[in-house]
């Protein structure tokens, strides 16, 4: 059958079901896009393993008597910039999958992806595979790399995975009573924008809960470096849910609870690693969440619109005790303002 | 470590990070709930393979030399009726998983949890998972599920995976440019809600794409049947994206523009099969929609708001020709409004 993961053409007689063999189908090269899942190497499917080792030349799965060897020009990489695993390095997702793993920072991704990506697998034959944290699509810079692929007439295939996107139905919060998910900045000494808090005013009026992604900076270089074309990067900085809620705290001060819909009494679900062993989900006011500790990244901080019957309970079971809560409200009362430069801000994050 | 995955308390401190052993924790007695992915049973992760047959007393991936025996209170479900595979029985799903799975349909699911999932894990230290198509929350009722878990103390681990929510991304649409999610539910002679349409409208004003998820039908019974306890089911029904089409320009022509805020001329995007070998998108006018045929279930329609750049270029490569879309305009016009009856529709269905 045709193989409308690959290249979808539309249809409008569609081809017949594919058969089972349609689904590992023998590819001299292809660009294969995998999502890993939320938390753990093995989070991979079994399908896009099995898919992933097989185009490298190996077992279907790792352990196998015969093990197979890796194609010389079969290549894996790891995207390292719009998500991160909270516990594994990239030698432990090699290990976990049975496949070297290189990464493939910002740069590679975004500005070289015809040289490293494209052009072995259509002059090549080669297997070039890039392995994201979640799900390929929820970073705008993954749906670019598809269509640029498509432009090029480059074979690919798509796994899917579970992303924060969906994920965060397991805190109780129904998934359609989101409205449009919003993404908060680090604030810095030149730039503090509030156009987050305008569009979760649109959610409030609408009654819907919002979702704020919170910042990755991960092998950002300073403007000074960049110019110099000098590889020399920052430390990585995860927002963590503290930061996320003094800023929207920011915001409600600068804007006005007219303008940004919410105020510090407002009800937030605070969820850290979720899909982890030790992922954590807990609702407090919003000014108590300007003093949590959600512990390593990634956090992910949730505002809550008008609450459902089932999941004013859900929430209610999570809640923190008022005497946490209390601890909470001092913490963030002494942390204060939003620090306003990096330096500052990351020195609030040590901390916490 | 402690493991937030099965209880998941608030914390102030975090635990210390898990050791690898916690990622595979032996267990006397779990309830599993675990997300399946989209098209194939094979799109379950490795690690909640690993964990399901283990669990149940078998080697941690099927076509081990010892494959163990499953353990007599070990029971494996599959929900049938909020979603499904494309292309595979539950016998198929069986076979690809190596453990015998039985069918879970709502009476069982909604009503008979503590009798199936929670007593016999309490009680009898039974192993007990109920597979889910797509992500575990994305219907309420899992939701409710793992509440009703959480009260009687039922130790639980979930694992997520992709489900339509995030995996529409594959459209090139970006997923933080949607707003809520709307559920289109089967007209009949009594029951033509246009309830769907306003929350449509919000979104539209937001300038924001809509996902439209489809009516699923699976296990039904008469009112009749069902008041003399008669277990006769109704066949299986999956609304098509030419039924939503024409049941969204129903509302349009009932409530006017203004209150709807599309028309026969928005922009839509056709998803079928989504994740399978055979998946299908495409975009065209919703009119054309009223006669496009998508193939065989599952279905979902997405209403395009405004057109980012990259979104522009995505939805154009994907665009019918047309040709293609004027025969989809004839054909949704000869095939004229929504069946009034049940009877009526369901051969529409089969005419297209």
């Amino acid at each position: 059958g045709s193989n409308q993961n690959r290249t979808p053409t539309p249809l409008v007689n569609p081809s017949p079901p594919p058969t089972p063999s349609d689904f590992y189908p023998p590819m001299p090269g292809e660009f294969l896009l995998i999502g890993l899942g939320l938390a753990h190497p093995s989070d991979i499917s079994v399908r896009a393993l099995k898919h992933l080792r097989t185009s490298c030349g190996l077992s279907a799965l790792p352990g196998a008597p015969d093990e197979g060897t890796l194609k010389p020009n079969a290549k894996v990489y790891l995207e390292c910039y719009t998500s991160i695993f909270p516990h594994f390095s990239i030698d432990e997702v090699s290990k976990e999958l049975g496949v070297p793993v290189l990464e493939a920072d910002r740069t590679i991704v975004e500005q070289q992806p015809e040289d490293l990506f494209f052009t072995p697998v259509l002059e090549d034959d080669a297997t070039v595979a890039l392995l994201i944290v979640g799900d390929p699509f929820s970073a705008t810079t993954h749906s670019d790399l598809t269509s640029r692929a498509a432009e090029l007439g480059v074979p690919m295939t798509v796994y899917h995975n579970a992303s924060i996107m969906n994920a965060v139905g397991a805190t109780g919060l129904q998934l359609y009573r989101f409205g449009q998910t919003v993404s908060i900045p680090f604030f810095n000494d030149k730039w503090r924008p509030h156009s987050f808090a305008t569009k979760i005013r649109a959610n409030v009026d609408a009654d819907l809960h919002t979702m704020c992604l919170l910042d990755i900076k991960v092998k950002e270089q300073t403007d000074e470096n960049l110019l110099r074309g000098r590889a020399i990067f920052e430390p990585p900085r995860f927002m963590s849910i503290a930061t996320a809620a003094r800023q929207l705290l920011e915001s409600l001060r600068v804007l006005g609870k007219g303008e940004v819909g919410y105020d510090e009494q407002t009800t937030v679900v605070a969820v850290a690693r979720i899909g982890s062993t030790d992922q954590l989900i807990a609702s407090m006011s919003l000014a108590a969440a300007a003093g949590f500790d959600a512990g390593t990244p990634l956090h992910t901080l949730l505002l809550c619109g008008s609450l459902h019957v089932m999941e004013e309970e859900a929430v209610s079971r999570i809640r923190l005790s008022p005497e946490e809560e209390k601890a909470c409200l001092e913490r963030g009362e002494r942390a204060g303002d939003v620090g306003t430069s990096d330096a500052e801000n990351t020195e609030e994050e040590d901390e916490m």
